[in-house]
Formats: structure tokens, sequence, C-alpha cells
């Protein structure tokens, strides 16, 4: 991806994260960016266009610290690392108050919510969810070795969903990040329980 | 509450269920209340009370329907209607492909995503999901009555905060219905045998 390019998703998910999506301006977006608004439109067609790479772009971020993150050895890595424990913290990554994981997560929440008002937005959106749940489900086969995959398929839809609600009420302000967090924990420990009940 | 109060707030939940928070104009919410601008100023004040009392309005909506369709005895209500049968019953109303719901719901799910960017909604929000998740951690007490109370209300955290994400998903269409209602039928038994072990 070129320089540019990169520069503008970077400047669109900063800006989706101060304003929310129906805030983006394209002025202050090329303005954000160091760019033209014609190099916008150049690279990314029209708005809808743009905020679908967004999207992808977003997602994709996730997934790049989540994996530096942990090559990094954060604190907790330092303790054995089975499947479980690299599930959660990959999970857990997500709900920290950093201002690159608060700007990702705004942005992504909100370009979540536009995908109610936009159906244009939804491919890319079905798509990212769809390899998200995948990844969890095959993090806790590791786990749980003989669990039915349809098994493990719903519990990784419901920590997946799980997660996208506690971080929009962390995000808002209404739930404590520590609570957050120790939820997401705790739902972990009860999902295996019950992937365990089931071997 | 006058009538013509009640007509805005119907008529501003529909308006954000149609376009979003960000796409409500006072001259459309007039249009479709059928009354003035001005009317709506002197009820209201300015865009964050009309806001803030449209939440409250679909939060209270969301309890009334949920009532009335209990007490009408839906389907499900016929069969022996234990503690957890009431719970599964309240939190599977909130999904279902009817007109009213799905306007409710994307409208809830709007002023919520909107509280992120809006601190003066956050009063109103909190309030509503704190009495939501005491109503929840009841149900299940009710259903399990030698729980500790703090598992109780971490249980009803995890339930509230799933629902509002599979909502979501189902509302940006990238969860079939029956797909949400079954995960969350599941996560209620999930977290019941969970308690279990805890007594």
């Amino acid at each position: 991806m070129s320089d540019r390019r990169t520069a503008i998703l970077e400047a669109a998910a900063t800006v989706i994260a101060r304003r929310g999506v129906r805030g983006l301006r394209v002025e202050e977006l090329a303005e954000e960016a160091g760019v033209s608004k014609a190099l916008i439109y150049y690279h990314f067609e029209d708005r809808t266009g743009l905020l679908r790479r967004t999207l992808a772009f977003v997602n994709n971020r996730v997934e790049r610290y989540t994996a530096e993150q942990a090559a990094a050895g954060q604190p907790a890595a330092e303790t054995p690392a089975g499947p479980l424990r690299r599930l959660e913290q990959a999970l857990l990554l997500e709900l920290q108050d950093l201002p690159h994981v608060r700007e990702n997560s705004t942005a992504w929440g909100e370009l979540r919510a536009s995908a109610v008002f936009d159906p244009e937005l939804r491919g890319e959106l079905a798509l990212a969810s769809v390899i998200w749940v995948r990844e969890v489900a095959d993090q806790l086969g590791e786990a749980r070795p003989t669990a039915p995959e349809s098994a493990l398929t719903a519990s990784a839809e419901r920590l997946t969903a799980l997660l996208e609600g506690l971080s929009a009420r962390w995000l808002s302000g209404i739930l404590p990040l520590t609570d957050a967090r120790t939820r997401m924990r705790e739902a972990i420990g009860v999902e295996v329980a019950h992937l365990a009940g089931l071997d």
C-alpha cells in the first residue's frame, strides 16, 4: 500500500474516533492526512469506498497490534502460555486504556454502528466478523480439542459479541475498564467450562 | 406526559431508527411528529435535552412491551414459566423481527453509540444500564437463590452486554436473527450452569 494511501486511512480512523462516521468531513480528513481532497477521491472513489477500506484497515490494525504485543512478551505472557492464556491475551488486548487501542476500538465501533444504516459496509464487516469468530473458535479448539466444532463456533460468536458489547460500554464511559476486563476474563472461563462439559 | 410531548418522542425514535442520531434534523422531526419546531424546543430546550429524553423514552418502551407481551401470554409463556423461562422471554423479546422491536433496538443502539461522543448522554445511559443489570440479576437470583450477589451481577452484566453485541450484529445484517436468538438462549444456559457450580 502506498504511504499516502496509508496516511489517509490512518487519518480516517483518527477522525472517525474523534467525531464519528457521520462527523467525517473530507476537508478535515485531507488536512489531518496532509493530502489534497482530490487525492482522497483518486484513491477511494467515494465516501463509501473510503469507509469500506477504513473498516478493513482498522480491523487489520487490531490483528497487527495483537500479534506485535504477543510477540513482544507483555508481562502476562511471562507465565507459561497455554492456548487459553493466548486467547485471553488476544481478547483483553482490545480492552486497554492506550491511545491507539481506544482510537481503534472507537473507530471500529462507529463503523460497525454505521453498517446498520449503510448496507454497503456490510460485506467488509461480515467478512471481518467471520474471520475473527473462526480465529477465536480455533483457539478454543486448541484448549478443548474434543469439543464439537459447532459448539466452538457458538462459544466464539458469544465471546466476540460480548467483547463488542463490553467495549461499547467502556468507550461510552458507563463501565469501568477494569470491570470490562474482569467480565471478559470470567466469560472465557465460563465458556471453556461449558465446552469441557460437552467433551 | 402530554400527548404532543409523547408524539415528539415517538417521532424522534422513528427518525433516529431511520437515519441515526446524526441524521436527526429538527425539521424532519417536526414534520414526522406533526408539530412546530418551536414546540420541540419548548418541550426539550435543546438537541441534547431531546436526545436524553428520547433515550429514557426508548428504554421505558422496551420495559413496557416486555411486560405487555409477557402479560398477553405469548405462545412461549404457555409452558410452565419458571424464573429462567421468564428471563429467557424477557431477553429474547428484544431479538424479534417486529417493526416496533427493530425500531426501538435500532434507536437504542444509536443513542448508545452516540454516548461515546456525547458525554451529556451518559447519565441517562448509565442509569438505564444499572437498572437493567439489576433486573436481570434479580431474575437470575430467583433461579439460583444461593449464588453470591456479586456473581449474579457479573452474570447479568455479561448477558446484557452480550445481548447488545448480538443485537448490533443482527441489525447490521451480519448475523441472522435465529442465530442471535440461539446464541442468547445458550448463553443463559451457560451462565446458569456456572452459577449452579458456585452454589
